[in-house]
């Protein structure tokens, strides 16, 4: 009797919490977590699945099939609890984990980068730039300092760097991933356009940005347009 | 008699040059693409499917299946003929049609942007770049001259602009892309982190980069493995 009122009263652990959210599922949080953060920086705390649906251009069934994994939310003539979905959402994604970024090539690109909120609003932290470039090496860039990349390995295991984003020429790439994976790096996100695999270090996660397959997607969409396919 | 030996003798058109390849392998192509430019830039002009199939990580049927759209190539104990399958992959995807950009926003991303190969590669032209930023007017980034924005609807227009490339902060993205689109111009490769819809321009294909959601995906990845899951 005791115990099945127990049961009863246990608070049902969401999907989520059991780390049960499929795959499928889980590419699409990215873009739930921003719509979300946007929502929040305008102060709207509730939201319909219709309208949310309207705003992200996905049927309102899907929303509801998507953020059921969250547990019970989207209460009839309630809505979504904006803040509270978008805390879920983004433990589940690794958010505010703490993380520490190195930024490898302090270019222009590695400069668009450290400046950029997306690291912050993903709460990792970047705590140095690297470069091979005399003339860059000493200077600061959104206050985060850039050394000479020899010194890189022995930074990453001193300073528990978690992860090293690649801003290098393509030919560079490589080498920087593997002095990263050396130094015990646990994720690579490569914008050198040289796909990397490291397959001596199974356990580096890379994520590989190639920005120029979006460019050829592009492309594509407006010729096919011009061609009246 | 002769009607049939004139069709017998015609040549058969592949599948990409009657237009018909499917949407699943478009989506793959820039890959193929990158890996055979990098192929001829190492002057490698044969390839089997096996070391493709090795080099990309993809099994050897699939990359048959997908190649095969492109006509009668791989014949067996030869493999393909890597500059012609890159240029006919290029064609498709709209590569080489000489098509003409702005970017919108001269800050580091678009500084980036402008000095990467991807456009070059490409055969995209980058005529312009535009900034709110009276320091930056008049500057030139990779012989690329920055021009104010008040400007960019007029310049679209007279200079025949195809492609824009949005590196704007959030909150003006929508502005500049509408006054893309009125403009006149045919596609929008939007870095603004700001998703775009027009749905008054139904015509204006819009291409949305978000680079968090990749650096998501990442710090999911990472946490996923520390959690040992």
């Amino acid at each position: 009797m005791l115990e099945q009122r127990k049961r009863m009263m246990r608070r049902k652990r969401s999907v989520a919490e059991r780390g049960m959210v499929p795959a499928t599922v889980v590419r699409r949080l990215p873009r739930y977590h921003r719509f979300l953060g946007d929502l929040l920086r305008k102060n709207e705390l509730r939201i319909s699945s219709a309208r949310l649906s309207q705003l992200m251009g996905v049927t309102a069934s899907q929303i509801r099939q998507d953020l059921n994994c969250f547990g019970g939310f989207g209460q009839q003539g309630y809505g979504y609890n904006v803040r509270y979905l978008y805390e879920q959402i983004g433990e589940l994604l690794g958010v505010n984990e703490g993380y520490r970024a190195v930024i490898v090539g302090a270019g222009n690109l590695g400069r668009a980068l450290v400046s950029s909120h997306m690291f912050e609003r993903r709460g990792v932290v970047r705590t140095a730039m690297f470069d091979t470039d005399e003339s860059v090496i000493g200077r600061t860039f959104a206050c985060v300092p850039v050394y000479n990349v020899a010194g890189l390995a022995e930074y990453v295991r001193s300073a528990h760097i978690d992860i090293g984003v690649l801003t290098t020429p393509k030919d560079a790439a490589e080498g920087e991933a593997r002095r990263l994976a050396e130094a015990g790096i646990k994720g690579i996100w490569n914008f050198s356009n040289q796909e990397l695999t490291l397959p001596d270090y199974p356990d580096v996660i890379i994520e590989n940005m190639h920005m120029g397959d979006s460019l050829m997607m592009l492309l594509y969409a407006v010729k096919e347009k011009e061609d009246g396919r």
